[in-house]
């Protein structure tokens, strides 16, 4: 059988956790904590609460960890629900080849089987490359203009990371694995016109359930046809517009790990990652003595004009619209010297000495590159003080956050859902995922023993 | 607001039983009738068994009506499942607007969900006839070159039909109409690529969950953009692949019903509609004395060289083969004077009898009407009998069956479910569907008492 979609199964089929690089082990490790993290950060979120709410109206009972919460579902359900969780904050991680989210998608789903099936941590970052390779590769093919047609590739291209993940854990043979992603193509979904939504965090909830479901199906034996990528009517002619060359996604495959170049890039900062390089910069300038907010005169930021006219929101009236204020986070990094979840939630965004700043802060457009940020601090001596600092979507294996980044992010994110002992000690579980020998003490590390007072919408139905 | 969504939603929400012309009443009472015969007939299908196994590994527990079985599920686990099952042997009607099935995209939903609400007859078809607008409003406005482009309609489209037929059910105000319908666009998938398998049911199945899914969510306050449709990174830049006019499909739904014109077509013969002429054609012709196997020397059938590719297959293979046989159908018809299903299980396609009258069947090509027929029998003294025939996807208003043969097709169906009495006592509920004043006693009736023994697959995982 000579299918695009047998191909990828079989050169998938090849990986093992014995044969992995070691900083390929270490970056799924990372992704893997960075997503639960962002899940417990997200989990308490009005959108996860109706998703939560819908899968107790379908009288779903399972024994799979819901983040941050004592209940458990099955693992279809918690795959949906985790999956909404991990995606509601935007803060889970990033990759150029995707032009989205490469974790989000499947590691929900994935977590939820390898419960299920009581899996270690060995199994589950073999079964996370195998996913993250496999719907970069697909990614390759088919961006940038996927995205500009209106699909959501977090979702679109992610449910193929996700069924890979799932039949990977399953051990399902190349033709099942194969049949795992022709089902997958008749699931994807997500459109880039309800951005800002909940329904944006429905499309990863989407993607781990229907790809879980792919895999599951190709399992006992449901049958889909093989070349449901490349054939004429299938899923590069509708999701793509035009055809792909199944040598593209496999040379592709063949070349290397994407995990490893240009790998994965996780978010330092909960806000859009067009404001993060002007982020830098503040936080490297902090360090001289004379740059305080007491003596600052003025701080101009200067930006790509297409980046820009996203981020250039003096005066955010939503803790939303916040995230999107080059304004508040250049003063939130001068203020505080960083910028943490908590910065907002309710009306952070109206601190009156935030605002008084703000006012000193001015954005222009450059001509540089598209990620660059540039921050001149003027003091009230005159003196003035410059950094550039370039970073895309996130921070990758070229400039990687130090394990007390990491940690802190990890920590803030946990702190919404978990105890500070228990953050802690589900961190440590996770910094040393490929040594458990199953995954659900881990994740029960993660449920909480609601600390927090529950904030879920109620089901009204 | 004025969105598509939120314009289509204040057009659906003025419809109400009371203001539905009789005749839009007659057909949404018997696609629904038709929607289910074809659950019943299609349930014991190895794919539904898969699906009903995934449901049960997910725990779901609920009391809605699983077509021909005596086990309950939740709404949307019972949408899911019947979806496969009405879909399962392509014998559910059709719509020349959407190019594909109307029904079998939303019927299930709708009816788990009236269960679950236990709504009255005339409500379901209210939101019947809410759903079938919906639907093929859109579908005007991006078919033909929709399905062309590698989708399949009756998911991708019908998905629209399941939302809107549930939130007219749910009686949500326009706001929260508009939002089930743009979620449901972010929920839209299928592909044509895998036609001819079990993913075709599975299509089905995704369009039933995730449309009352949409409707549920909406009416609990999820958030979408309404204007998911038209917007530039919406659903028809992605799933039409060009800007759709919106007032294209406002101007439809303001001219009146297409469930009146062009209307529903109900599928006679459980077998490629291509064939359906011939067939018709032949019965015609048996009514003459000498017709008959016996003195029947040649059979000669003329069809338009597009259709006659796909159902030019003189020794079928498999009983899905003999589906497209013209060669066995036309002598079955002859042989018999009908086509039922029972004449596509086992090795029936291999009796000898017809396998002997199949040889004397000949097709060719015409250049006449697309749909059209022409059938000539050569008696064996000599003399010759001809007849034409001409019908597109099904009979339609223009065509329709009488009572009596949608009857016979009815109970067809419903022998693989049901005893014969049940069957009957069934149809004569369903065919005063208006008059039922809960759906609940009309769909236990549609579970059967496992007068079959049952032949589902069985979980493996």
């Amino acid at each position: 059988m000579s299918t695009l979609a047998f191909a990828i199964a079989s050169r998938i089929n090849a990986l093992s956790f014995a044969k992995l690089p070691p900083q390929a082990v270490h970056w799924a490790r990372l992704a893997i904590a960075d997503n639960i993290a962002a899940g417990l950060g997200g989990c308490r979120e009005p959108s996860v609460g109706i998703l939560l709410s819908l899968a107790e109206m379908n009288g779903a009972r399972g024994s799979c960890t819901v983040l941050g919460r004592t209940e458990t579902l099955p693992a279809l359900e918690a795959a949906f629900v985790n999956g909404a969780a991990s995606h509601a904050l935007d803060f889970d991680d990033c990759s150029p080849t995707m032009d989205g989210h490469p974790s989000v998608p499947m590691v929900p789903a994935l977590l939820a089987l390898a419960e299920e099936l009581d899996r270690s941590g060995g199994d589950v970052i073999a079964a996370y490359v195998a996913g993250y390779e496999t719907e970069t590769a697909i990614a390759s093919a088919i961006n940038p203009d996927h995205g500009q047609r209106g699909w959501h590739p977090t979702a679109t291209i992610g449910i193929f990371g996700a069924a890979a993940a799932c039949a990977k854990l399953l051990n399902l043979d190349d033709k099942a694995f194969a049949g795992a992603l022709s089902i997958a193509a008749s699931s994807a979904a997500g459109l880039r016109a309800n951005s800002g939504t909940m329904t944006k965090h429905l499309h990863a909830a989407q993607s781990n359930r229907n790809g879980l479901q792919a895999a599951l199906l190709a399992q006992k034996g449901f049958t889909a046809n093989l070349d449901a990528l490349e054939h004429e009517l299938g899923y590069f002619s509708a999701y793509a517009g035009r055809p792909v060359d199944p040598q593209v996604v496999l040379a592709r495959l063949d070349h290397g790990f994407d995990i490893l170049n240009p790998g994965i890039a996780i978010k330092q900062y909960p806000c859009c990652a067009f404001t993060h390089p002007a982020i830098d910069a503040v936080l490297k300038l902090r360090a001289h003595d004379d740059v305080s907010c007491d003596n600052v005169a003025s701080i101009k930021v200067e930006l790509s004009p297409k980046r820009m006219r996203n981020v250039n929101r003096p005066d955010p009236r939503t803790d939303t619209d916040a995230k999107f204020s080059t304004h508040y986070v250049v003063a939130l990094a001068l203020k505080n010297g960083g910028v943490r979840l908590s910065d907002f939630e309710g009306s952070a965004f109206l601190d009156p000495n935030l605002r008084e700043l703000m006012q000193r802060v001015e954005l222009r457009p450059h001509d540089g590159a598209l990620a660059e940020a540039t921050v001149s601090i003027t003091g009230k001596d005159g003196r003035t003080h410059r950094e550039v600092a370039l970073r895309d979507m996130g921070r990758g294996p070229d400039d990687p956050m130090s394990d007390a980044e990491f940690r802190d992010k990890f920590l803030d994110c946990a702190a919404a859902s978990l105890t500070g002992h228990e953050a802690s000690a589900l961190f440590d579980r996770l910094m040393s995922l490929e040594r458990a020998r199953s995954i659900r003490p881990v994740l029960a590390a993660a449920r909480g023993q609601q600390a927090h007072a529950p904030t879920f919408v109620q089901a009204t139905a």
